[in-house]
């Protein structure tokens, strides 16, 4: 072995080996996450604003580097171009999305978790946080489903079953879910060995179907487009039913596409409600739609990724009333937990659903092994089920449902703000703690009625430029943030509009802070550019 | 508001507010974790052994605990319950699974990645984030088929387009890539608007199939057959080759896999080519795959999880040729990148082909936005390309190319070792850094061309159970550790067979600690439960 390759080979033990000196770079800047986390993601975030084309030359290199650098050279780099260029998820005017500032304990207990590098997918490399992870799903089982202690003793450790799969995300746990329905309805039967083994064509002809189809509200997430192609039900086959005034899901439209789709001899096989829509966050009347999928016999998902947690709250839990009825749930960790990006879940009323995508291998999941992995859609899955039952522990019941409250309070004195404004139009009212506004002024809002319909859509492409250019400038100010999309609104025809999108779930948003989002926003229409599109809409009306 | 409802909400202000003070419980794990990895480790992990039975009353609560509870009482039953009972899988004597000890400074960056709390799906909650994910997607593609620099301009930060896709791990990233092959074979042709929009049934019929299948050696890993199960294929039609006496797909075998499945009208859209089989390590004939893919037309796939590294090193990578003729490849950066679970990559050759399941929705991922959640399976996803942007750039190409030479150095001697000892037989010999062996005496070897068919059945059973029970024990002693397996084994008539199997690819494992592991499966064959088989093993000879 030559000199320099010697010296390599010491070195790399070392960085297996010797912690980070606390003076070093990485040192100072771990220990000062460490001591104020809130503090340091405001003192390093929301700093210099440059492009995403400009930050892209900073990660323009496409050739992984010959030789090994120092990590404090490599620190340098990363508060210089990445941290200082991320953005400020947890601060109290992100009010966009559904990432929210975290419970401070979560950082020393997440670095906990990494350190041990566990892998959930088998108890060789997971051991205590199997049952763990076990007593987690049964945990929000409960908190839906809410069984009998028996029904737990029984099924909790159970080998064979699994109350739920905790996945990466809500992608994931949808896709679980619908996974299980499809399986489940072309399950093994006489000759049939089941869509698992014999796949979808001779599942079709075995049910003598011309094709599978799910029904959903238009609100649906995005996610179950992705999942109803990877089940190779097509999009086609995701019914994207109407919604009524309130943005839940029209249960006369719902009967007339299920007429529709048996006329053409295409069978659903899974009816999804929504528990807090991504955009508008308003709940589907879940006990109908039970009693809707009970009657024509199919599997009956909650998509509750973003309102799940609601059910902390005894205020406002009645909200969900039905969720006990479904046959799956999705709840996210990482929305209304408040655990860090990567943890979703879904749970089954039934223990014995997962069996419908059960798998196994010689090396790992044997037959009668407790490993998680013969249940889940992922294989090797880190143990971030400890921060939620970290969450559960330290917050508790009482906790999130005080956390729960508050940010619907919000959301509600939020729109009171907006109503009461003489420059914003309300567009949806907050049921739980998301609402959805434009900028309008006073004088357009008066004179709405009496316009002609190719008025009202003239204006309304103008009112979608400027709610697109506020947004971004607002964004890249970097002070305030709230997201923005698009909705077909009853009060216009149907119309698609743009519209802020904005999200109260950080407990660290004061109202003084919603005020300033809206003068920021009245104080950037004033800006040439924005105010020449108001012009154009006077031009209209007058 | 109660006055007690008033304290609740200030303790909730606190937690999402003030950080752990340095002297409490939490602190002071926190500050041990930091200041000695290892040595932390070591300490607390390979504790007390309980059974699992035993572990699961720590977790057998179901309700959600009504009431808040102090971060330090949680924190010492993390410590004594969940730290003291899970498995230290960085420790040097593991040498079972795919887990090993990671670069310290992956901690100190964890915690970096968990505090700013990006969400990938889209960039206006990750920024900078984005283009540095864009980055390591496009070194690693530059690892595999080191296009020219023109191509990288123009398509790593291609708002349009994407070189790979960034998973929680590789079961996703195989999974992606079988979709995208499967959305390709049946794309929109003519009336035919593709597999993603009409549907499996309607695919096929303009297909004028009877199914799709993919063929893959034996040794495929296992989340090939969840795969298939999701995207509607059917495990049936997982066509598993056999192979050759190294482990290797038999090309023969797949020709006439090949015929067959033509016969039946049944069309194998993707050909998997593995690259360190996850049993023995194993590399197919890539180039030779390559070459059948190209003459039948379909997707050529490299599951590469394990195995992808290895073209770091000077030495070895030659093992891999052909791979760069892949259309896609899997890399699992929680495997030999030493980045911490939950981290995984697909990458394909042509920038163009995970359009083939894009999508779209009102609120992000609108069309023309650089969101990396337009071309992923999942949707939220946290920040961990940068913990393998920092081990690129620090560790380096030379530094992993390093790291993987000792590992195949190590299994080649491990192998030695077991060839040398009396009581062990080798069962599949190291290519890259994996191995299989099993006790078998000496004595037993010796006789092993004189025995009778039935004799040799009877003594492989004895031998099988001898290996469970010797790898039960030694796990549970909790100081070194093998997995096991089942092998069909050539040298035995084709006959499963149960093998320890080891994994060098922890830098710390020396070769006094694998002496040691041989050293204490001996020790534990002479306990008498185990040496009443060896007995029985002696009857059946005698």
């Amino acid at each position: 072995m030559t000199e320099t390759a010697l010296a390599n080979l010491q070195n790399l033990y070392r960085i297996f080996t010797v912690p980070e000196a606390p003076d070093s770079t990485l040192g100072a800047v771990d220990h000062a996450i460490g001591e104020n986390v809130a503090d340091f993601l405001q003192k390093h975030i929301v700093a210099l604003e440059r492009s995403l084309e400009d930050i892209e030359k900073d990660f323009s290199a496409s050739k992984i580097p010959e030789e090994p650098s120092f990590v404090s050279a490599y620190t340098d780099f990363v508060k210089q171009k990445l941290v200082a260029q991320s953005v400020h998820t947890a601060a109290p005017g992100f009010v966009g999305h559904m990432t929210s500032a975290l419970p401070y304990f979560m950082l020393p207990l997440s670095r906990i978790m990494t350190a041990l590098n566990q892998n959930l997918v088998k108890v060789e490399t997971s051991k205590a946080f199997t049952p763990m992870e076990r007593q987690v799903l049964a945990m929000l089982h409960h908190l839906i489903y809410a069984q009998k202690d028996s029904f737990y003793d029984q099924w909790i450790h159970d080998s064979q079953h699994a109350l739920g799969a905790f996945c990466s995300g809500g992608t994931i746990a949808n896709t679980t879910a619908l996974w299980v329905a499809r399986n489940k309805l072309c399950g093994p039967d006489g000759s049939f060995a089941g869509i698992a083994k014999e796949g979808f064509f001779k599942a079709l002809q075995h049910l003598n179907s011309s094709g599978l189809a799910i029904l959903v509200s238009r609100r649906a997430h995005y996610s179950l487009g992705k999942a109803v192609d990877l089940l190779g039900i097509g999009r086609d086959n995701l019914i994207l039913v109407d919604t009524d005034v309130d943005n839940r899901i029209d249960m006369q439209a719902l009967r007339m596409e299920y007429t529709q789709l048996c006329k053409r001899n295409i069978r659903p096989f899974a009816l999804v409600g929504v528990a807090g829509t991504t955009e508008t966050g308003h709940v589907d009347p879940l006990n109908e739609m039970a009693d809707f999928a009970a009657e024509i016999g199919c599997h009956f998902h909650v998509d509750a990724a973003w309102g799940g947690p609601t059910l902390f709250s005894e205020t406002h839990s009645h909200l969900l009333k039905g969720i006990e009825r479904a046959d799956s749930v999705t709840i996210d960790a990482h929305k209304q937990l408040y655990v860090p990006m990567g943890a979703g879940m879904v749970l089954f009323k039934d223990p014995h659903a997962l069996s419908a995508i059960e798998h196994h291998a010689n090396y790992i999941l044997r037959h009668g092994s407790k490993d998680l992995g013969s249940h889940t859609l992922e294989g090797s899955r880190p143990g971030k089920a400890m921060l939620v039952h970290a969450g559960l522990s330290i917050i508790g019941r009482k906790g999130y449902g005080l956390l729960i409250d508050l940010g619907i309070e919000k959301a509600h004195k939020f729109a009171a703000m907006i109503n009461d404004h003489q420059n914003f139009e309300l567009i949806t009212a907050p049921e739980l703690n998301i609402l959805t506004y434009r900028y309008s002024p006073a004088w357009l809002q008066d004179k709405v009625g009496q316009l002609s319909l190719e008025q009202c859509g003239e204006i309304n492409s103008l009112l979608d430029l400027i709610t697109q250019e506020v947004q971004k400038r607002q964004r890249e100010a970097g002070k305030n943030f709230v997201s923005r999309t698009r909705l077909r609104s009853s009060r216009y025809h149907g119309e698609q509009i743009s519209v802020f999108r904005s999200v109260l779930a950080n407990p660290l948003t004061t109202t003084e802070i919603l005020a300033e989002v809206l003068e920021e926003q009245c104080a950037i229409v004033k800006e040439t550019e924005v105010q020449g599109l108001i012009d154009k809409i006077k031009q209209i009306i007058e």
